[in-house]
Formats: C-alpha cells, sequence, structure tokens
C-alpha cells in the first residue's frame, strides 16, 4: 500500500509500504476513504532533524473497516468509522470519564510508535472497540470532510469551548483563524455565545468564521487588537478565550483581552512553558485551562450535528488531493496556500 | 480612638487617631469587636520600605453598627455585621455576579486608600449595604472568632475549593498549613471530598487539619512531599490541588500532585508572575485557577454552618490579644510562634 512518511524538514515522501495485518485480537483493519494534514504536522515539517527511516504520518482518518480481530465487538466488517487523533482502550478510568487522551493503555498514531499513520491507504487500529466510532449507513458522501474534521479540529474547537464553560449569552474571543479557530467559532455558537469575535487577519479565513458565526472579525493584532476587542465588550473583555495557536503572544492577548473571573481555553499546542501569570491575573480571578482534546469523548455528540446538516466544520478544507500529492499538500499548508488539506484516497 | 498603623518593615505602632465619621449618605459606622492580623499583613511586614506616614492596618473584622447613612436600608443601628475583606457596591454586574474583588466601585480597606482598617476601634465602611453581611442577633459569643474567619481566611479557603470544582467522592490535596489551608481542608470536606491530603510540616497546625477533615498528612517537602503524594493516590495524583502558600515551589509541587484533567486552585497570592505550564501541563490537561476570594460571595453560605456548629474555622486563631498589643501580635505571627492572631476589642 502506499503511506506517507517524513524523513525530515520539509522532506516529505510518500512510499509503497507493506499492508497492515491484525496483530491483537482487539485490533481492527481500516482502509482509509479520507485522511488529512494538520497543522501540528507542520511543526515537524519546519523542524524535524534528517533521518533515514522516515516517520510514518497522519493522525486524522475516516474510513471502512475490513477486518476485525475476535475481541472486537462493537466495530464489524463493512462499518464507516471515524478515528480520533489518539488510539484509546474506552475501559480505564480516564476513558470513562472521557479524557482519552489519558488512557491508561493509549497512543498516538503512527511515528515514533511505529504504527500506521492516517496519511497511508490502510491502518492496523488497536483498541478498535475504544478507539473507533462507527458512523450509522446511508449518509450522503458529500458529508465525508465534517465527519472527518471530527477526528481532530472540529473537536478541539470544542474541547476549547467546553473546558472553557461557555454560557449561553456570553461572549467568546477566538484568537487565530486557523481550522481549529474557525472550529472554536462553530462551537462557541454551539453552546449559545451570542457575541464571537474572531481575531484573525486572513480575510478568506475570517469570512469563513463569519459564516461559522462570528459576530465580529478583529485583523489587527498585539496592543491594537486587544483595544479593539476591549473597545466591543465596552472595555471588559470576553468571559471566554479560546486561543487556538500556542504562541506566547497568542496566550499575552488572551490574557489581556479576557474579563475578570473568566477563563483562557488552550487548544494551541504551548510552545513555551514558561507563562507570565501571576498576581495580576489572580486579583483577575483568571482561569487558565484546556489542553489536547480527548475527541473520542465529544464525536458521539457531535456527530449527530453534522449528519443533519446543523454544523458543517469539513468547510475548513479548502483543497482536496490524492495520496500521490501528499508532499505538495504539505507545502501548500506550510506556505499558506491552503488552510487544510483532505487527502482522498 | 486607638488604631494600628504600619511605618515599615517591623515597624507596627498603635496610635490614637480620629474618630470617622460618615462621608456618604451609603456609609455605615462601625464598632469593632474582634479583628485580626492577616498572613498577607506580613509581606508588608516584612519588607515595608520605613515612610513618615503609617498606614492604617487590618481587613477583617466584626462588630456593631454605631451609625448609618441616608440611603443605608439593609444595615441598621445594633446590627452584628460581619466585614468582608474589600469593599463592594453590591449592584454593579460583578457583585450580582458573585465577583465583588471586581466591584466597579471597590477597594481595599485602609491602606494606600486612606480609609479605616480593622486593626482599629471603629470604622467607616463605604457601600454599607453591599459590603456588610447581617448575622441574626441571638448567636453564642463563642462563635465571634469563626464569624471573624469568614471575613477572609474560611470565605479564602472556600473560594479555593469551588474554583478548583471539588466533587463529591474526589481526592483533594491541600498545600499549605497556614489559617487558609487549614480553612481549604474544611471546605473540601463541606463540598465531599473523601480523602484530604494536608501538605505542611507544623505538627500543631497540621493536627488541626486532621480534626477539620484532613485524611492523610504529608509532612515532607519537594520531591519526597510529591511521592508520598502520589504514593497515596495510586500513582495518579489529587483530583484537586488546593494551593494556600503563594510561592512558585508550592505551585510547582501543585503540578506535579494533580491528576490528569485536574484543577490546581491558587489562593496564596503569587510572589512570581512566571510559572512552568507548557506543552506537559496541556497535554494533561490540567486547569490552572482560584484567585483573590470574593468573600462577601460566600458569607451567606457559610454562615449557617457558622451558626450551627456544622464548621469551627475560628479554631485557627490560636491567640487572642487587645488592641495595644497588636505590634507583638505581628512579631508572633512572623515568629510563627501563633498561626493566627485575633484582636479584641
Amino acid at each position: 500500500m502506499r503511506a506517507t512518511l517524513m524523513y525530515g524538514a520539509g522532506d516529505v515522501r510518500v512510499e509503497t509500504v507493506a499492508d497492515p495485518a491484525l496483530h491483537e485480537p482487539t485490533d481492527a483493519l481500516v482502509r482509509v476513504v479520507a485522511g488529512c494534514i494538520c497543522g501540528s504536522d507542520l511543526w515537524p515539517y519546519a523542524s524535524k532533524l534528517a533521518t533515514d527511516h522516515g516517520s510514518r504520518m497522519g493522525h486524522e482518518f475516516v474510513g471502512v473497516v475490513e477486518e476485525v480481530g475476535s475481541s472486537v465487538s462493537d466495530v464489524a466488517v463493512g462499518d464507516f468509522v471515524i478515528a480520533p487523533f489518539v488510539v484509546s482502550d474506552g475501559v480505564c478510568d480516564f476513558c470513562r470519564e472521557g479524557l482519552q487522551t489519558s488512557c491508561r493503555h493509549g497512543s498516538n498514531w503512527g511515528g515514533a510508535h511505529g504504527g500506521d499513520g492516517g496519511q497511508g491507504e490502510r491502518v492496523r487500529v488497536p483498541f478498535a472497540d475504544g478507539t473507533l466510532v462507527v458512523v450509522p449507513a446511508g449518509f450522503d458522501e458529500n458529508l465525508i470532510p465534517s465527519l472527518l474534521s471530527l477526528s481532530d479540529v472540529m473537536s478541539t474547537g470544542y474541547h476549547a469551548a467546553r473546558m472553557g464553560r461557555v454560557e449561553s449569552g456570553q461572549t467568546v474571543a477566538v484568537i487565530g483563524d486557523g481550522a481549529v479557530g474557525l472550529s472554536a467559532v462553530i462551537a462557541a455558537k454551539l453552546l449559545g455565545a451570542t457575541t464571537i469575535i474572531l481575531l484573525g487577519r486572513h480575510t478568506d479565513r475570517t469570512d469563513l468564521g463569519v459564516e461559522f458565526g462570528a459576530t465580529h472579525v478583529v485583523a489587527e493584532r498585539g496592543e491594537e487588537g486587544v483595544a479593539r476587542v476591549l473597545e466591543l465588550t465596552g472595555g471588559d473583555g470576553a468571559h471566554v478565550v479560546l486561543e487556538a495557536v500556542g504562541l506566547p503572544a497568542a496566550v499575552e492577548t488572551a490574557i489581556a483581552v479576557v474579563r475578570d473571573g473568566g477563563a483562557i481555553s488552550r487548544v494551541g499546542v504551548p510552545q513555551d512553558p514558561m507563562i507570565s501569570f501571576g498576581r495580576n491575573e489572580f486579583l483577575r480571578n483568571l482561569t487558565l485551562t484546556g489542553g489536547v482534546a480527548p475527541a473520542r469523548a465529544y464525536i458521539d455528540e457531535l456527530l449527530p450535528l453534522v449528519l443533519d446538516g446543523t454544523i458543517e466544520p469539513g468547510r475548513v478544507f479548502d483543497r482536496t488531493i490524492g495520496i500521490d500529492e501528499v508532499p505538495a499538500g504539505y507545502r501548500a499548508m506550510a506556505d499558506r496556500e491552503a488552510l487544510k488539506v483532505l487527502v482522498r484516497m
């Protein structure tokens, strides 16, 4: 089969690799129908040291089950499934609590773990019952991009809003107009936010954000951006800020535009361990929350909304390519020519 | 009247000052029955630069209303009242939401604001209706220390537990065996925590913590203390950590002993603006919350529990002095000879 490997910064190749096979009775084999390239794939694409052994790539995919191990009971051959971006056993205490990213037997896809990635034609799925979510048969094929978005970006945006405890009638600021930021706009609207301020400066993306529910767009950055958000919120700031960038400047902006007593919910992977969050933030009773999203916990809730058309998160995909075009897809995302690239197998 | 002024580090004096008078129609005059010295008073006591003009001290007191302005309606002459540690108007949006520490017309007592402090015989109370809580007549005088604790330490411990969203059946770690840490133990128990691990090394204080509900005491510090908490929690850490110290080492310990998906709720005033809260904490979905406590929001809830004897937070006071002994009281607290000093007028 064909699969994507990364050998170093800027060096992504599509190669023929061995087809996967079942290893454990809890495994399933899935033929990938659609995968995609993640914003987080761009970090190693920018900085990975060159190696002789490529790492298998991709952690978001949907597909059809081709084979299941003897102890798999919730997933059957022929099922169309969504794979969240981490593997989880589905039975440990963390999984039962909805924090599958801390699963006691969990792992990432591909990469260091030596498994298959979602940017390939087939994937061996560990803990198939715990990991996969079955989509009821008979859905419209046009929904595939939105179903795929539940693997990561839509669930991640939703996690931001849930961890920030967005409530009906609130004002929410979203920092970042990437696929996760735009998904966070959808999530804020779902949870009832009435004012949604999207901070971003790529007009094509913020236009989509407005279609998703953003009521205001702030293109200014830094102090000017902060001033604009405060102006839009009567000087007080937003009840909740959803931070979908991960750079220190974004966290600083978040602190500056959140209302006293409010929450900053981060889903951008922090690129700096240190954060300035001291006496002033304490006196303002600010909460810093968020983290890596347990997508598996949210798919059951979001799937019906995709199936009935309430939300269309798949619109964040603005380019569709085949498996052999994946290296060009990385380049397009790195050069910001594409917002998010879907790989149709 | 007699009142306490601080002129610089280690320089606390009790002097005769002018009696307060009503300034605004929303003011009340209160004759202080009991005030106290706060752990936070020890920061300026250790570091304040010497000045010619002393600052009036004290932000926790209970007393009897002697006079009210023409527009005061909820507080009457003769009422016994509890004063939270900040002034709040009671009518702005923040006050209505229970975040009186961010009141749009709020202020601190005494100090830079030039008002009276609680370590004096009388106090002019701005926004009396918003600020003060009336205690129903007929209570036992022995309850005065517990009523006084609602001004600050008990409400602060409760704020920690509420912001950390302690739930029934959870494991809670409390860092710090000062008056606030011990109050946080009471609060964790009130909210239903079944395992309460108190980190502290002053046996007389941790003994009281056990009487308040701590199920385990960890006297070890640093890595040894962390190892002990992890051992007590099956390697996972506590669902919620209540941090009642404010030093960077305490926050580091908190991060090390909290369970994935859990919360660190700070009520120790942060002594360093920078904290290490990056990718690892993100991957663990940790929440950092807490802040300065809106005591006013909690007194209505806690007062009945003091009056019926359910909680006895006043036991944190281990020394009672008169107004002229206040300088000695500061020394006793700074030297850790006393946990918390009550000033009976």
